[in-house]
């Protein structure tokens, strides 16, 4: 497996990985009938960069990561990643997360933050926690869960 | 004095104490040298709704209404306020911030959140707290101070 930068041509098989996840509605602030012009435009053209995890041929997740606040919050960035629906458990979360670290350095970013984790994704609660991310906020009944209703939704940092 | 929807037409006003304010960099999570078009495209483009506080005809505080996440996140809104120089503790900050919690809900919001108040902003903070807002999270030293450096920056929120 190889992290690389993505390129346009890449969409095509980010699309589906992004769809099923906004689709399903339970861990990223994306409407779940977003279509496909917008996904590109808030994955990959408005990001500062986006990368791609390739297996063979095969796009098997995707990160991006943007500054986070313009002015006095610039040396923060903030990071998404997605794993299609068949990688997962397989270790690319924390691939992905760890490499974004690296590159976050590269571009002189100072800390990492992760504005909006559904309190319920205890997975990735768990994974950030164990990839030294602090939980530094909850945001009461801030996430609306599909099927637990509005649940609380937790703001991650590292200082990198 | 009364607040009003901003037009276009109010933006020549509004942009002398976007410039003060941002030009300060202790407050905003605005470049300093952020130039006109930008200012006009954050302040008025983007959000929501825009609005101004005006006595006689004079501009002299405006906020922004925007949702803070899609999706799932679509439920809560962020606003910002700003006051002019001149007219800064004759309790404007409070007659617009309640202002905008009417708006708000009118809108359909459950919540409001202030994504990143720096917390050597006294003042700031302890004017929400005491319109009902509590600090939800500390970003440690996600906040570059211009003369304090690094310093931490609080989420506030309130379910409205």
């Amino acid at each position: 497996m190889i992290i690389r930068e993505a390129t346009q041509a890449d969409f095509q098989f980010i699309w589906p990985i992004f769809r099923e996840v906004a689709e399903a509605g339970d861990t990223y602030a994306f409407s779940t009938n977003t279509d496909e012009q917008l996904a590109l435009q808030i994955w990959l053209d408005t990001p500062r960069k986006t990368f791609v995890a390739v297996e063979g041929s095969q796009v098997v997740g995707t990160y991006y990561l943007k500054t986070n606040h313009s002015g006095p919050g610039a040396h923060v960035c903030n990071c998404g990643y997605m794993v299609a629906q068949d990688y997962q458990g397989k270790g690319l979360a924390t691939a992905m997360c760890e490499h974004s670290q690296v590159i976050a350095k590269e571009l002189g970013y100072k800390a990492m933050q992760f504005n909006f984790v559904a309190s319920t994704n205890t997975g990735a609660v768990r994974l950030w926690h164990k990839l030294g991310f602090q939980t530094v906020g909850q945001l009461p009944k801030a996430f609306e869960h599909p099927s637990l209703g509005y649940v609380d939704a937790l703001v991650m940092y590292k200082w990198l």
